[in-house]
C-alpha cells in the first residue's frame, strides 16, 4: 500500500463520534482520508476533524469502498447489518457495540493488555469492551499480569452518557424537576416530581440510585453484569475466572466507577500494587486519601487513563485488594479504545 | 415500679431526634412522661410529641432525674460525656452515636438480629450501630440465621442525611450550583461550578460520587469501613468474620445502599433465601426486575424496613448470594432502631 490508510467513521454524528473526532485531530498523522459516515438523516452535515469541515455521508456499500479501517460506533443492531458489509468492502472493522464482543472469532481487544489479540481476526472484525468493563479490567489487568488474579467481585457507579443523549437528558430534566425542593424525605415524591420523565435507567435517577442496567437475563442477572463477567474472562483470557457483578446507575453525567475486590494466587501488598499500577501504560494512580486524592467522575471526565485510588489490602485476606477505578466511559470506554485498535491495525499497513 | 416507665430524648432537636418524636407519636402507649431534652441553645422551643407540645429542655444532670430510660441521638463527644451522667441517675442509656459502639462492656442491638444481647449492660447503656451498617446487617443477619455468613464484600451508596442539615445543605447548594449547565462533560467543571461550597464529603456530590465516609485510619482505610466492619462482627458475635467494604457518597437525600456479596458456609438458593428474607422480622423482599421491582431510595425513604431485591446466586460459587439493599438511614438506621431498644427495655421495667 502506498501512503497512509483511509479511515471511515460510521456514526460520525453521535456522541463517542464527536469525542472520536477530538481524538482523531490529536493524533493527525495517522490516517489518510478520514471519511465520516452516518445514517441518511445525517448526511449533508460538516463536522470538523483535523481542522477541516468534512461532509457527512450516508453509510452504503459504496460509501465504504476503498476503507482500510472502518470505526463503527453505532448501535448493536447496525454494527451486525453493516460491520460484514464493510469487511466485504475490504476495511477491518473495529466496532465499538456489543454485537460482536462474544463471538469466538472476533478479539475483544485493550491494547495496554492483548494487543497482539487484534491481529487475529477472522471475521476481519476487532471488538471494543463495555464501557462498563474498561476501567476495572485495564486496572485489573495490570495486577493481573503480575499477581494472577483468582476472582473479582464489582459493584458499579453508572453514568448516564452511555446512554446516549436520552440518558443526559432525562437525568437534567429529573434534576430541574426536583431542584429547588424538599424531595428526597417521604416515599415516592421523587417519582411524583420527575412524573413521566422516566428515562431509560429502570428508575429516577435525581436524587436517587438505581440497581439496575440493561435488559434481564436467566437468574435475575442484568445484561450488563453478564457483559461484565464475560468480557473481563475475554479480554484476559481466563475463562473460568470468578466474578460477580452488580450494576447500579448514579446520577453522574459521565464517567463510569467500579468499587472493585480482587483476589489473586499468592500474597499482594499495597506498596508493590502501587508499583504496578503508577507504571502501567493508561492508568493514573491517585491514592494519596490523606491528602484528599483518590478519583472521582468529576475529576476524571474528559481525560484518557483509567484512575485509580482506595487501594487497599483485605483485611482478613492478604491475597486480595480493595480498588475504586474511575474511566470516562466515552473516551476509553468508547472511542479512544476503537481508536487505539485502529491505530494498531494502521500500523500493519504500514508494516505490510 | 408504678405505671408506665419515663422516657428522656437528648437530642430532641435535630434532625434524628425529629424522626424519633414521629415514632414515639406512633407508639403512643409505651412511655409515661416524654422528656425533650438538647443544647441550652435550643431550650425553650416546643415540640410535638404524642399530639402534645411539649417544651425542650436544656440537657443537664437534674434534668436527668427520674429519667427510667434515656435516648440519646447527639453527638459522639456528647454521648461520650453524658450518657454516663444519665447512667449514674438511674436511667438505661440509648445510644446512637459511636462513642460505645465498640466499647466490650455496652452491647450493640440489632432487635430482630440480638434481642438478647440488651439485657445485658454492664455500663448501663445499649449502643445501636451505624446507619450504614444497618440495612446490610440486616438483610444478612436474616440469611446469617440459616445459612451461616462466612465472608462479606460490601460496597455502600451513601445518603448525605447522615452528615445532617451540612449535608443537605451543601447537596442541595451544590445541586442548584450545577443545575442547569452542560456541566459534567470536562475535568473540574464541577469543581469550578460548586466552588466553595466544599460539603462535609471529601468531594462534590453533584454529578458525582465520592470514594470517602469518615476520616482515615491504617493503611488507607476510612473510619466508616471499619466501622461497618467491626459492627457487624459484633452484632452477629462473629468475631472472625472476613469482611471488606468500600465506603463511597452518592448525591442521595436519605437512603444508604449496600452492594453485599455474601458468601455462607455451604450452598445456598434463591429461592430458600427468598422465603427466608420474605419471612424475616424488619425485612421487604422487593425483587421482581420483570416487572422493575428493585429497591431504590427514592422509593424506601421515610419507611421504616430494609428492604432487600436483585437476590442472586453468584455464578461461580454456589455458596454465595449478591443482594442489593437499602435502608432509611434516619429511621431504622438511627431513630427507629433506638426506639426498638427503648421499648424492649421498657418491656424489662413492665415485668419487674
Amino acid at each position: 500500500m502506498n501512503g497512509r490508510p483511509t479511515l471511515a467513521v460510521v456514526g460520525a454524528t453521535g456522541g463517542v463520534g464527536a469525542v472520536m473526532l477530538q481524538i482523531l485531530s490529536q493524533h493527525a498523522d495517522v490516517w489518510g482520508e478520514i471519511r465520516l459516515l452516518a445514517s441518511p438523516r445525517a448526511a449533508g452535515r460538516k463536522l470538523a476533524v483535523r481542522g477541516e469541515e468534512t461532509e457527512v455521508v450516508a453509510l452504503s456499500e459504496s460509501a465504504l469502498a476503498g476503507v482500510d479501517v472502518a470505526l463503527f460506533l453505532v448501535p448493536d443492531a447496525v454494527s451486525a447489518q453493516w460491520a460484514p458489509i464493510a469487511v466485504s468492502q475490504g476495511a477491518v472493522v473495529v466496532d465499538a457495540s456489543a454485537a460482536f464482543r462474544m463471538d469466538p472469532d472476533v478479539p475483544l481487544v485493550v491494547p495496554e493488555l492483548n494487543p497482539h489479540a487484534a491481529r487475529l481476526r477472522p471475521r476481519g472484525i476487532v471488538a471494543s469492551p463495555g464501557c462498563a468493563t474498561m476501567p476495572m479490567i485495564v486496572a485489573v489487568g495490570s495486577l493481573h499480569a503480575e499477581f494472577g488474579v483468582r476472582e473479582l467481585v464489582v459493584s458499579s457507579y453508572q453514568a448516564v452518557s452511555a446512554a446516549g443523549q436520552d440518558g443526559i437528558s432525562a437525568l437534567r430534566r429529573q434534576m430541574s424537576a426536583v431542584a429547588g425542593t424538599e424531595l428526597g424525605t417521604s416515599p415516592g415524591d421523587v417519582r411524583r416530581a420527575v412524573g413521566d420523565i422516566t428515562g431509560p435507567f429502570g428508575g429516577p435517577l435525581a436524587l436517587n440510585v438505581v440497581p439496575w442496567a440493561g435488559s434481564l437475563m436467566a437468574d435475575g442477572w442484568s445484561s450488563e453484569e453478564m457483559a461484565i463477567r464475560e468480557e473481563t474472562r475475554k479480554v484476559l483470557d481466563l475463562p473460568d475466572l470468578k466474578i460477580a457483578v452488580t450494576c447500579v446507575h448514579v446520577p453522574v453525567i459521565t464517567v463510569h466507577s467500579l468499587a472493585v475486590h480482587a483476589r489473586f494466587e499468592g500474597p499482594v501488598t499495597v506498596d508493590r500494587a502501587h508499583e504496578i499500577l503508577a507504571t502501567s501504560p493508561g492508568v493514573v494512580l491517585f491514592d494519596n486519601p490523606a491528602a484528599g486524592d483518590f478519583p472521582t467522575p468529576a475529576d476524571v471526565v474528559g481525560t484518557d487513563p483509567t484512575w485509580v485510588g482506595r487501594v487497599r489490602r483485605s483485611l482478613d485476606d492478604e491475597r486480595a485488594l480493595e480498588l475504586f477505578v474511575c474511566g470516562d466511559n466515552l473516551r476509553k470506554g468508547a472511542a479512544l479504545n476503537c481508536a487505539q485498535i485502529a491505530e494498531a491495525v494502521a500500523g500493519e499497513f504500514a508494516g505490510a
